[in-house]
């Protein structure tokens, strides 16, 4: 792409003053319809060192109204940032419906980084694409309008410029190590952008080149480009995309009418039991922490299954410093903006921690799918979403486990029932768990689909029998056991 | 994809049977919508050698009404499609908005066998893969339905298959050399169309995998994934997309306004002039014949600019039986019911012909655009996509020439009323003539927009000042003798 490119006439300056006022004002009228239609924008701007990334997104956000964006700057990850998967920065940035992201560099910068300092290998170069590949399909398909431009300036244009700043006491400090890299290293660094712009050429998230020759042109190109995007943008409405067919290894699961629910453990073999596994998994927590690997554990099930007896009973055994529990409720206004996967993007552990999530993503597929709160092209597209998402926290050295606690209706009517008749059990039972209740044959059919669909070989489904409470916190200690061993 | 492919479970009889009486009614009903929404749906169905391909289409098209559909078998191309671009027996087969298009095998099989044949070097590999994606999203950004199934069995089972099928003598026939070879290098083929599978899988085009182990169960999978993407289908209209940056070498093109039209040429020098270049021409034709050169001539221009005369100029000088005039007036039903290119893809020349088109694919950007026969989106785009079609057509060896027959508004005035004053030249005035008049400027703002954007390298826009039509012709003549010139 790159390498072909070529450069472009620059309109004479009366002309392009004109086109550019024009094209200001035409912004300045779509941010209300951006906000209006709750459209999420994020512009990437990539391109070489001194193009003037930062120039342009200074001048573009001047057409916005301050409460509408945010811009974000690029620069090498944190320490904190590093303890994450890779996307991890790069998904934390995304805007919110009727919100504009300006990028200044992001993942195309860190990627190029990482291969032209021989970081990364072709095995793990091609991962990256595949992910940054799954990450803007995600968003575009979930309604994101994502925009990307590459800035482009030739050897001599690079090698000017780097000069004139150096040159000034006072720009001196903007040009970098890597831009004196690039400059003397132009081809190679040619040769790295254009095949990976080629290689992440999304038709619904296409590059787009921009000859950053003078500031204006620059600027009147990008704001063409921007507001030919968003005209297409709200020229769609709840777009629906193909649902894409399973590419990931997946485990067989048994219906849930076939899960025998009869087994009991007595209080006795239980004590004992318990003990002895929380002590086993104290010692693990210790080593993955030094050994540094990152673990999730989702619970799911129904209501009055067991879910918070049972996380207790795992996190009895855990150094408080190294976990965190993250009960999930509806979302909030600002989580809801996003795309669905977001919040729990933001609540990933750090490497050598444990995140315990009390309900999670497979919402989805279950109450969001159930109750109309997100389209069925959503929801049927979220099992792939999901499994990509677990994916790449699988890839980044993540232990994934996911619990279904499992009871019959009458177990959960009996506690129901005992709930609603003792006082401090009270506040635990809801008009909203009775409605949900009512439902059960409909959540049934939607968690056979999401076992069957989602219980992949890198992140299976554990099935936790509770209809004796005592068994499933057995049970759970010793998958979540004997998960750890195979990677300690 | 295939690699990693696992075989599924298929369901017991029973079950089997329930869900496809399930299916089969669902296609039933949604034929008459995808009807009534005027989607045109391409089924295209590959895979394996023995694997089923064929009777999964006649199971699939019971559902239909024989009216809705049309199924295409795929052999070996003919002497006559030999001589056409590579795509041209592909597109010529997409289906009519509103109806289905099955394909027993079709590009990827066309290329799968010129590699495994080593017809393909790498290079023209990735050529074709280009043209496949290319053409692929074409269709879906025309709103086509583009459903692709690839039908997997086992090494077992396919030599178990011929086995059978060679041991029988009613079936023998439908073994053929290929599935032979095919089987003997099972795994050398697994690894082509596993890179196939890869490299052409579009977000909105995705490839589906089907395990065809038993007939039941392949048509089960195959009319599951086929209503799922209807119901997509249907969930969207008007579908618009991101307008792709040009990445084709362009050529600069004047504004309108800037080409000189006092060119003139006496009535002598025309006529000698006329003459020796009409046999040259002659002379050329034959050998292009020999050679096998394709040659598009494509005349757009003013009404009553001069394309009928300076055409026939050009046809003076060639052999009958080696070129074709097509005169396009405004698409038939049928044509109007594809996408707008198809109707050009039809009336591609064989090699060593010339086709001539009075008026041509750019209505889509010139009237279509400014009557709103077409969305903007549509028009929009179609500066990408008809670029892309030259490309298609350059790169299978044809000579393209594209004149812009250019006169002024008063010379267009003149000769309007000249017409309208000569009984036997009034059939060439019409209404609509004059009305088109009224939108000059909003057609020449159109018209400069083409040519700045489609006039590539390999297909470059020639302007013919035809104030004085004698000039127009040598020129014309001149250009087309030069570009051929070039090639023989």
């Amino acid at each position: 792409m790159l390498k072909q490119w070529e450069e472009m006439q620059c309109p004479a300056d009366t002309e392009l003053e004109e086109r550019l006022r024009e094209v200001r004002e035409k912004l300045k009228v779509q941010q209300l319809k951006v906000k209006e239609h709750r459209i999420p924008v994020l512009v990437l701007v990539e391109g070489w060192g001194t193009a003037g990334k930062g120039s342009l997104i200074g001048q573009m956000i001047k057409n916005i109204d301050p409460r509408f964006f945010k811009v974000a700057s690029m620069s090498a990850p944190t320490e904190e940032e590093k303890r994450k998967p890779f996307l991890y920065r790069h998904f934390v940035k995304i805007p919110e419906a009727g919100k504009f992201s300006f990028l200044d560099s992001g993942w195309m910068d860190e990627i190029m980084r990482e291969k032209l300092d021989g970081e990364l290998n072709d095995r793990k170069y091609e991962e990256r694409i595949e992910s940054v590949k799954r990450f803007e399909r995600q968003l575009t398909d979930n309604g994101y309008l994502v925009v990307k431009l590459f800035l482009q300036v030739s050897r001599e244009e690079q090698k000017k410029r780097i000069a004139r700043l150096a040159g000034e006491k006072d720009t001196k400090w903007r040009v970098s190590k890597n831009d004196h890299w690039q400059n003397e290293h132009y081809d190679t660094c040619m040769e790295a952008f254009d095949a990976y712009l080629k290689n992440t050429a999304l038709p619904s998230a296409p590059w787009y080149i921009i000859d950053a020759k003078s500031k204006k042109w620059t600027e009147l190109q990008a704001l063409q480009i921007l507001t030919e995007a968003i005209d297409v943008a709200l020229a769609n409405n709840a777009l629906a995309v193909p649902i894409l067919q399973n590419v990931f290894p997946m485990e067989k699961m048994p219906l849930l009418s076939e899960v025998a629910l009869d087994k009991t453990l007595d209080a006795d073999a239980y004590k004992e039991e318990l003990k002895r596994l929380q002590h086993r998994l104290g010692e693990l927590h210790n080593r993955l922490y030094r050994k540094k690997v990152p673990v999730i554990i989702a619970y799911e099930g129904w209501d009055a299954a067991g879910k918070g007896g049972n996380i207790k009973r795992l996190t009895g055994a855990l150094d408080p410093r190294g976990y965190e529990v993250h009960p999930i409720a509806s979302p909030e206004p600002h989580e809801k903006a996003r795309h669905y996967l977001w919040r729990f993007w933001t609540r990933l552990p750090k490497t050598g921690h444990i995140a315990i999530f009390d309900r999670t993503w497979y919402g989805r597929v279950m109450v969001e799918r159930l109750e109309g709160f997100c389209s069925e092209n959503d929801w049927k597209r979220a099992y792939n979403e999901i499994n990509e998402f677990e994916k790449e926290l699988h890839d980044w050295g993540a232990v994934i486990l996911k619990f279904w606690v499992q009871i019959d209706k009458d177990t959960q009517l009996a506690r129901f029932n005992e709930r609603q008749n003792t006082p401090e059990k009270q506040w635990k039972i809801t008009e909203e768990d009775w409605r949900n209740r009512e439902k059960w044959d409909a959540y049934e059919e939607a968690v056979n689909e999401m076992l069957q669909k989602t219980s992949t070989t890198y992140a299976p489904w554990h099935i936790l029998e509770s209809v004796d409470k005592r068994y499933a916190r057995i049970k759970a200690l010793k998958i979540v056991i004997k998960e750890l061993e195979k990677v300690l």
